[in-house]
Parts: structure tokens; C-alpha cells; sequence
């Protein structure tokens, strides 16, 4: 396998997983690349190319074999793995996430929720015990996770993050509306929906804009 | 402005947004492509190409004018303005959302709340009644927004995203762990943090397997 694929390729490889897993249950055995392009709004040119990456899934013209595909795709992915993640914050949208039945349902097991609210440290949701973040560090120095999943307020997540890494995690994914430092070996993603919406905007701006010129006409 | 900006390019100008009100709130009026590249992980190479699409910001050995940029970003992104949005589905998921103080700051109003559940439907949540999904269409023609977030079910989610799309809603961001279909005039974005981990463990496991690796030798 190649060693550099492009970050925007890998993160569109668990979208194609999905959608060959559903084709799978739907009972199909072949797909084309223009019906997995049509399904997820992208150009059969690029399906065929991020595959690419991967080896050669298809032949010329007969299209990838569903089931092949689907387990290549979960290998490359470690989807065949289970993964220990630990939720910090669990303020409204913290409990949203952690509680969020896909995470169990596709490989990621919540093994231990974090805050700092008294009020709320020791008290249990969704039948386990919320530990107290100053602990953290040791917990999981003895007890490692994978993944953290980040979801406390903005001046507070570096200090998490930090934390986090400094107990082995190798993968965190953050919610709080910042960019928190990590070193190389550390993958950080962010979840912020105001920058998706910004993104949007564009577009939407760009459309009044056409329409406001076409209607001074 | 040239008309084809690759969507990868506009989803990252919001961040190189948000990252240069921080500059400027900290007093700096000059700012370099190595430095933003440094704040944001990527090669300085990325952030001279990806702000080329809008022209010449820059002096060569100069840097970016802090202010300058800004602004143009600002306008490019359509955040001089601010944005109508309905929230529909207002489970543990859409409620933490809606309450998000993040989309106020930013220029995004919420203006409407959905939920199709006849035993919160008429209640308020931070001091706006929840309506009845079922007269979003008529609502929203009537009184239009240009964004809606879905946070429903997943075999919810196609409905409500038609229903949103009838109503003349341009932009759809998606928490709904399937991918609705829409109509080529409307932009829709995901956020799934599924699909997310999924890509994070591609590189847990390669770097699973080359410390599993270097212990067998």
C-alpha cells in the first residue's frame, strides 16, 4: 500500500464503506463507479481515482465486487477492530454525543466519561460513573483508550488535549470551537458546524448575488 | 473571482478566518503564510495556493495584511450578513445544537424550531416555541429561511430535507446518520462523527501495526 494518501481521499473511504454496506444488504453483488458517484454526488472519475489508491477492486467495465470491496475498505479503515474512546465534557451537547447510539454500533466503545462539574463528577449516565477529569491522565495512563472525544468549552480544551495525549491517546476528535495544539504522531479532527456554515455561506452569497443581479435586468 | 473554487479550498477558508480575528484581536496587523500555516498544521505552500483563488493579498517577503484579508474573507464568505436558520428534530442531539451560543456570535440566527413529537411540540426551548414539523413547508415559504440543520432520525431525514428544500432553503447541514438526497441547486454538508472516527482509525491501525511490527524483530 502507498504510504502518503491524501488526508481528503481517506476521509471519504468510511463514506464508500457505508454505502457498500448498504448495497450489500440491499443483496447486490456488483456496483459501477458511476452508481457509487451518483449515490454520493461526486463524479465516477473520482471514485474510480480515490479507489485507486487502494489497488485494483475493479475490472474494466463489469464494476467492484460489493462484498470485496466492503471488507478491503473495513481492513484499510479498522473497522474489523473495536476502539476504546473516552468522552470529556458532558455538558448538553457532551450527553448528546456520548449517548449517541451509532458509536457502539459501528466499533467504538465509550469506556470512560469525563467532567469537571462537581455537581455532576460521581453522579452515572447512561449507567456509568462520570469520573472526574483531573484524574484523567492516571486513569488512562493504567487503563488506555484510543480515541478522545473532546466536547468542553474553548479555553479549556487545550489543557484536555494535552492530557489526553500525555496518556497515550492517538486519535481526538474535538468539538470546542478551537484549534488545540497536538504533536505529529497525535490526529486531531474538529467538529464545528459554525465552520460549515461558513462554507455554506459562500455558496448562499453567491446565489443572492446572482439573483440580485438578475433581477436588476 | 473565478467561478470553479474547489469546495476543499472554500471549507477551509472559515477556519483561515477565524484564525486571523484572533490575530487581529491580539493587535498584529501582518501575518505570514508560515505562520498561519504553523497555527493551522499545514505547509505554508497550502495557505499562499488556497488564498491565490481570490487574488493577491500578499507581498512576496512581506506577508498578509491582517485587516485586509480578513475582510476580504468576510465578504467572500458571505459573513457581513446574517442567515436565517431552522432547526428541525430536538432530541438530546438537536437541542444541544439549537443552544449552541457559537451561531448567535456568528452571524446565525435561529428563527425556527421543528419537531414532529406531539409531546414537545407548543413547549418553548430557550424562549422560542417548538413548532409542528408538519407545517415547515407552509411556515417556511410563508417566512423563509436560507439554512436548515437537521438532527432527526435517519429514516426521517430524507422527508424533512424535502420538505426544507420545497420551502426554499439553500444550504442543509445534516446530523442525520444517513445522506439525503437533493436537488443540484442546494448545498447539503454532513457532520457525522461516525464517519469521522472511521477515518481516524485508518491511521490508529497503520500506527497499531507498525509498533506490532517493530516488536516482533
Amino acid at each position: 500500500m502507498p504510504l502518503e494518501i491524501p488526508e481528503v481521499v481517506i476521509s471519504r473511504l468510511p463514506v464508500y464503506y457505508r454505502l457498500l454496506a448498504r448495497i450489500k444488504r440491499e443483496g447486490r453483488t456488483v456496483v459501477s463507479s458511476q452508481e457509487l458517484g451518483d449515490a454520493l454526488s461526486v463524479t465516477p472519475a473520482q471514485i474510480r481515482k480515490d479507489l485507486s489508491y487502494f489497488g485494483r477492486f475493479g475490472k474494466q467495465g463489469r464494476g467492484y465486487s460489493v462484498s470485496r470491496l466492503a471488507e478491503e475498505l473495513k481492513l484499510i479503515l479498522g473497522l474489523d477492530s473495536r476502539w476504546r474512546v473516552a468522552v470529556v465534557g458532558l455538558g448538553r451537547l457532551g450527553r448528546a454525543i456520548s449517548s449517541y447510539p451509532g458509536f457502539d454500533q459501528q466499533g467504538f466503545d465509550i469506556v470512560a466519561r469525563y467532567d469537571s462539574d462537581p455537581a455532576i463528577v460521581g453522579s452515572e449516565l447512561d449507567g456509568q460513573m462520570i469520573l472526574d477529569v483531573a484524574n484523567l491522565e492516571a486513569d488512562l495512563r493504567r487503563d488506555p483508550v484510543e480515541i478522545g472525544i473532546v466536547a468542553v468549552p474553548a479555553d479549556a480544551a487545550q489543557e484536555v488535549v494535552n492530557a489526553l495525549v500525555a496518556a497515550g491517546v492517538g486519535a481526538i476528535l474535538n468539538y470546542a470551537p478551537t484549534r488545540p495544539q497536538v504533536p505529529e504522531h497525535v490526529e486531531l479532527k474538529q467538529i464545528n458546524p459554525v465552520l460549515v456554515l461558513q462554507s455554506m455561506t459562500y455558496h448562499l452569497r453567491n446565489a443572492r448575488e446572482e439573483s440580485e443581479g438578475s433581477s436588476e435586468r
